[in-house]
């Protein structure tokens, strides 16, 4: 066999990435599992200059642990994020949930006029509590949670909020940062953000768990 | 009804991000539907100035709608980008397909010492004439395509390849640069990329088929 021109061995892939990522990125403010929440964001978007644009409560990275730990489902806005977890990693074989399929999210969504991202919110409570939810994609997603937390429903253990985009993003991150009260969180203060980000988070902490 | 102080409209969002990119990001080099597919891979990280890193052989747009019209598969290195494709824009109801699941996967890629992305090219060779091939992940998935065409492997219509991150990305997507011979592609000359990047630019050619 040729030996190929480009390094293969998934495990030496990783550790150069990591390494890389250590050298070039400013991690100073990261410390614990967050600065491995942190790495894993880096490495999911191929940008060290994500580090300075991540926001995250003091205690985000520790309480998410914990909740994976105890079994805590990961509720997830789009498919994309879903499909992006590593289930092997999960501790506890939690339970990976997205409702954008449900068939009641259409109906709602045309009688309020508003995205199948954020309809679904409302198909969320139910799983809600002590739940990891990881927004990736919709910026509507996010605000819609934010208001129904404003509204009584049922607190997740963390929001992972990184929408991505023109529209909303930064606002419906800001709102995360500002409104979201004693809910743990984790998001980025610029446009960027997706389904790769957000699912790299919670990999992340999943991998912490072992 | 409280009117969210958000935009909440699908379609508003849409046009209202469409603007905001066409009014900030140098799009000169773009035309057609290249121009499409260049407005959504922005769309999907939230960053303009990922224009300028965007390379594409010429034709590659109107390669991969001819293609989709005539109802080629798809094929992911990941599922990830695979749940990114939104199936109603596919103009043929056009397989979708990812074969990093396949149980053959995990034995290659031990016996070769190779990732499980990689190992899985093998498995497209029967799928792969005349198919668009979307790596958004794995750099290694690149290089093995690479690698069986020139090995012979029948060539796919086009490749959107934009494996993302710190090891063999920039190589990979420069190989699929300089190698792929008359393959059109759609690439990102940079560390970033990604599945919401991959799965964009097949939509945007899928949305252009109508």
């Amino acid at each position: 066999m040729i030996e190929p021109a480009y390094l293969t061995d998934p495990a030496e892939i990783y550790r150069r990435s990591f390494a890389t990522i250590r050298a070039e990125a400013d991690l100073a403010r990261f410390s614990g599992a967050m600065e491995a929440v942190a790495i894993r964001m880096i490495h999911a978007c191929g940008m060290v200059d994500l580090a300075p644009a991540i926001a995250f409560s003091p205690d985000a990275a520790e309480v998410g642990i914990a909740a994976l730990r105890a079994g805590a489902p990961v509720i997830c806005d789009a498919e994309m994020v879903r499909h992006g977890i590593i289930r092997r990693l999960l501790p506890a074989a939690n339970a990976t949930l997205c409702r954008i399929g449900d068939p009641r999210v259409d109906t709602v969504a045309q009688a309020r006029g508003t995205t199948r991202s954020a309809a679904q919110v409302d198909l969320w409570r139910e799983d809600l509590a002590g739940s990891l939810v990881v927004v990736g994609n919709a910026p509507t997603a996010l605000f819609r949670l934010l208001e129904i937390l404003e509204d009584g429903a049922p607190p997740p253990a963390l929001v992972v909020g990184v929408p991505v985009g023109f529209v909303g993003a930064v606002e419906a991150k800001q709102a995360l940062f500002a409104r979201a009260g004693d809910v743990p969180f984790i998001t980025v203060h610029d446009r960027r953000g997706g389904s790769a980000i957000a699912a790299a988070a919670l990999n992340a902490l999943a991998g912490e768990c072992r």
